[in-house]
């Protein structure tokens, strides 16, 4: 009996997700030093003109570290998982890439990810992140917005210090993706933002989907897809290699609604039950939506759009989204997209043990419990 | 005594405004033209895929359209002189490129341009732009800012678009200098943000300078050398036809500063007299803090400090600018640095008629009343 299925499923499970945390562990030092070489902590004028060129009058080196690298590595400091270029190394790794040559690409995913969430948390008004005070309640809007719009623009300077590494056909390949993937990631927001003021009228699911392959899906696809690209991936390679990024990072954000509608211990870490607040419109809420009875989605509705912070009321709103089997029902989805999109990269990648890890590193991704 | 020098300069100058004011306004209408090609007034599936590929689930046409192409349209339909992409179509013309084949990057530096005001003003929390309420006053902080970045971004879809136009090499070039200026305007604003909140204690004339080339220099000087870029120009003289534009880039913001500290007529149009509530340091105040009466400049930053909008106080302000001289020496500045630029370049534009319209524009954006 003890080792039955489940058991050992379980085991499985504990022993991918030991293993995968050790591998993000050890790669966050590395992917870490490569982001301090396109931006450090300490600026100076080396560095300065190193990035961009001679100044033709002076550089201010004291004012540019405190209003860029200061609040920049204030928020890179607090953590997250560094998993987008994780997730790069991986692919590369099974694309079999020349590694070394593209290392300094990690930066690209992990400073547009960390200026996306600066700039999100802005335009939400959020009052936390990652137990701290959000960038623009510590430095001011002004300076979050300009230092989270720098993390956009900043890993071009990548592209541009490693131009003679690759054929021409690959580096603007890799321009158009990266370019076209931060267009992309407007579209999402400008969705989610919208709906957030309540204009939900045309809100489904197929169009929710569609916002978080837009906005939480664009930078695990860029991250798939410019590891492709660099380890001279064929098109196909890359298409299908990015849409299972794609899954991915779309995966992460259900369980990500799902464990804030859900996990307490989540909830008190992340600083989150802010769904309820923000009144976001989740798979999970657009589901409860169209199965409770009336009354009860009316009631839903109307505490989302109360935008409270009374426990009680959000209580009330989680009950309602268990109570329809919404959260049931976001997790077999998640899971359903994931395994489907797996399926359909996994014969475009050859096999080798990284392609292992990768696999071991989605079912991590879906199935983490914070 | 009619047919005099100073008289005939007068004329010349005034010849000069008109003919340069019909050239903005004959090219401004060709150059919406191409912005509402990658960005029309009103969305459909047809733009959405065409733009931005096919939906993997559903688009939100509407939803996309209000929330991006609304308040985009709303600022651009306020006028503006369109000048930088004039002088991008100039040097295209003066370099002998292929016009048509490169005429779609006028959205480039229209747009960025574009974006970088709509977010500057939010970081300013500016209240009035171009006789509107700026746009986060009328659609929310969040919807702003997810604009004017969009607007930092779409002018990629340029480049894209246009893959198959232009040599490999130059193309890269495009996307490196598009993405360096990009970079650098962060820069530029990190200073000018620093300093606006008081933490002057370092800030030079030199200083200044170097953030006005990163700041408003940036984006003359990418319309510029994108033109001599995609026009097939040499390394010489893509930096030093960038450099003079930069200068002129740079000569157009201290003549604001001199409209904004001496002509009623300006202020009143532009919702000015800003620079003074804002506590802007300008080229004018940093001259005049060096040499006006010990006295005299601690009122003047006292003032600037204040962040007033008491007409008496700023009035006194603006006196103790003009008393030093102050507003003369920027003058005089600024003509000399683009006189310079001017000719550095000179030698390495070929002479033509276009040549000669944009040396007229030179002229013409410096010496320009509003």
């Amino acid at each position: 009996m003890l080792k039955g299925g489940a058991f050992k499923t379980e085991c499985h499970i504990l022993s991918i997700m030991t293993d995968i945390s050790d591998f993000l562990a050890e790669k966050a030092k590395s992917i870490d030093e490569r982001i301090l070489k396109y931006l450090p902590e300490k600026f100076d004028e080396k560095y300065l003109e190193w990035a961009f060129g001679k100044a033709r009058y002076a550089y201010d080196v004291k004012t540019l570290q405190k209003a860029l690298s200061g609040p920049i590595w204030d928020f890179l400091k607090r953590g997250g998982k560094r998993w987008r270029p994780a997730m790069f190394l991986l692919v590369a790794e099974a694309m079999g890439g020349d590694i070394e040559k593209m290392a300094d690409f990690v930066v690209v995913p992990e400073l547009a990810h960390n200026g996306s969430i600066m700039v999100d948390d802005i335009e939400d008004m959020s009052e936390m992140r990652r137990g701290k005070p959000c960038t623009h309640n510590i430095y001011g809007i002004d300076v979050a917005i300009n230092a989270g719009n720098l993390m956009y623009f900043l890993p071009f300077l990548v592209f541009i210090k490693n131009r003679d590494s690759f054929e021409k056909d690959i580096l603007i390949r890799a321009y158009e993706t990266f370019s076209q993937e931060m267009i992309i990631i407007h579209l999402g927001q400008a969705m989610d933002i919208w709906w957030h003021k309540g204009n939900d009228e045309g809100l489904t699911e197929e169009r929710y989907l569609q916002m978080c392959a837009y906005k939480t899906g664009t930078l695990a696809r860029l991250s798939a897809k410019l590891a492709a690209i660099l380890s001279g991936g064929t098109p196909e390679q890359i298409e299908k290699i990015g849409k299972m990024a794609e899954a991915i990072g779309v995966g992460f954000q259900i369980q990500d609604d799902i464990l804030s509608a859900s996990g307490k211990e989540f909830m008190e870490k992340k600083g989150f039950g802010d769904d309820i607040t923000e009144g976001k419109r989740t798979l999970i809420v657009i589901h409860a939506m169209k199965t409770l009875e009336p009354e009860d989605g009316k009631r839903l509705k109307e505490i989302l759009n109360m935008h409270t912070r009374d426990p009680k009321l959000m209580q009330e709103a989680l009950d309602l989204l268990k109570k329809g089997g919404s959260v049931e029902y976001a997790r077999e989805f998640a899971k359903k997209m994931v395994s489907e999109a797996w399926e359909e990269a996994n014969p475009v990648i050859p096999d080798s043990s990284a392609k292992e890890k990768l696999k071991s590193f989605v079912d991590y991704l879906i199935t983490r419990k914070i």
